[in-house]
């Protein structure tokens, strides 16, 4: 692991930079971005060694794809063309069916691993970067079957010395199952946002009055458009289906609440204080 | 400060014991609860001193109602037909509006101080409470006018040492607002939650998928359904009001998304980003 490349030197690759720098003290990280304000503060804050372009890629023991998702799938297959037998290009996003689907007849298919780090916090560009960030996450790899065996298995090195958990998934599941545990709370924190500042826009001392649980409740408001857009949308089908239940129980609720029946709202509350168990299990 | 009651030593009541007794070591803490095994409990754990009968109320000089909201309107009046003219007897609960009304013509009006702490966290009982918990947080009081002055007083000095930041409101106006920047994050979690369990329940592993953003954004949905039930009860008409447009903002979303107008849905998450500026003042 001497040469690695991180294209998107935000939160989650400037956090594997530093992470990769820490246990492979003789590898040189090189940062490939499109904004140069955050290739200069990356350089700056010694997340990464160098600067590098496309073209260097060639020479790539390692290159992780850390872009908006709309990006990757686009940036994804250039990068494959680029590089060597002998490297391992992984992704980070938060949807893997499209990206899947679009590389499964590159000639380099066998390069590429499907990856999903369950890991990152509300903020983004280099700063945010964090030493450790990835130490007891889950990581999701999809279809793992299709990278060369050689390649997976540095791959589960790295993830192994960072302290990572590994569960195999399919695609379509990943994209299902996360629309639920990810995708529908960046939606009710920011429309939960919405909701409060529309209502007091004209009376912000109110927000003198919101505490703790507001704030843990409304926090994932603080994410970025530029990478939630493109999840959203490449998600759509799932996403919409959780939105969908998710409206139907909070209509559920004002109904209990309009026909008085505060038995079955005591109730509903008791049934998912069941969440306790489930919440013991994260980290 | 000699002689304090605690009536509900939970969380909130069992805090300000903590906090009282460190404030002021030669005060004698009783407690008094419906709940035996939470009675036993804070005296094993010296959040009260000794526990009390409603009839010893006579010899308090401050009294703390720290029980559900439902009861607090019921128990409020008795309170204050036991307690001396110096004695000075505040709630905690998250509704205003109806306890206020409900002692407007009660002769020991003015020995009730209508309080709400913005404090707190999703656990409950004695073992909850937290020396400290009320530092640096806002402490709304209600109809300050209708409190004795040297009553006022009393209480106002015992919040400032607690390092309270106090804002007074009218009733009305703190149980609309409250609506929004509490009691609907509350509901907003329980229904995440709610969506997420009854979807995933026969694949619990799923669970591995989620990461701290679904664990900040559902937290409040292990909130106590006693604690809960009663308030959303008392105020029903401000909470349907938050709730419908809550419902109305997340079947716009859904909207724009099913429209594939991406170019909305970034803008709308770009204005609540907003939101950001707003948490940076709450602590």
């Amino acid at each position: 692991m001497k040469t690695v490349f991180i294209i998107g030197v935000g939160l989650i690759g400037g956090s594997f930079a530093l992470d990769i720098k820490k246990l492979h003290p003789e590898s040189t990280i090189y940062g490939i971005d499109n904004n140069e304000a955050h290739l200069e503060e990356a350089i700056a804050l010694k997340v990464i060694d160098k600067t590098a372009q496309f073209e260097d890629l060639k020479h790539a023991d390692l290159v992780i794809l850390a872009i908006p998702v709309d990006a990757a799938i686009n940036v994804l297959p250039k990068v494959l063309d680029k590089v060597s037998d002998n490297a391992i290009v992984f992704d980070v996003g938060s949807t893997k069916e499209d990206i899947c689907a679009k590389v499964k007849n590159h000639p380099k298919r066998r390069n590429y691993l499907a990856v999903h780090p369950i890991a990152g916090t509300e903020y983004s560009g280099p700063k945010a970067a964090l030493l450790g960030l990835y130490n007891n996450k889950t990581n999701i790899i999809c279809e793992v079957e299709e990278t060369a065996f050689k390649l997976q298995e540095k791959a589960l090195k790295l993830f192994s010395d960072l302290g990572m958990r590994i569960r195999y998934m399919n695609p379509k599941a990943h994209d299902k199952h996360i629309a639920y545990v990810s995708h529908l709370s960046h939606i009710s924190a920011f429309m939960l946002g919405k909701t409060v500042i529309d209502k007091e826009k004209n009376e912000r001392d109110i927000f003198d009055m919101a505490g703790s649980g507001f704030e843990s409740t409304v926090r994932l408001a603080k994410s970025s458009p530029a990478m939630w857009t493109p999840i959203f949308k490449q998600n759509k089908t799932n996403v919409i289906e959780t939105l969908e239940e998710y409206i139907s129980n909070l209509n559920h609720f004002k109904k209990m609440m309009q026909d008085d029946d505060f038995e079955a709202v005591y109730n509903e509350m008791e049934s998912t204080n069941y969440i306790k168990d489930i919440l013991n299990g994260i980290k």
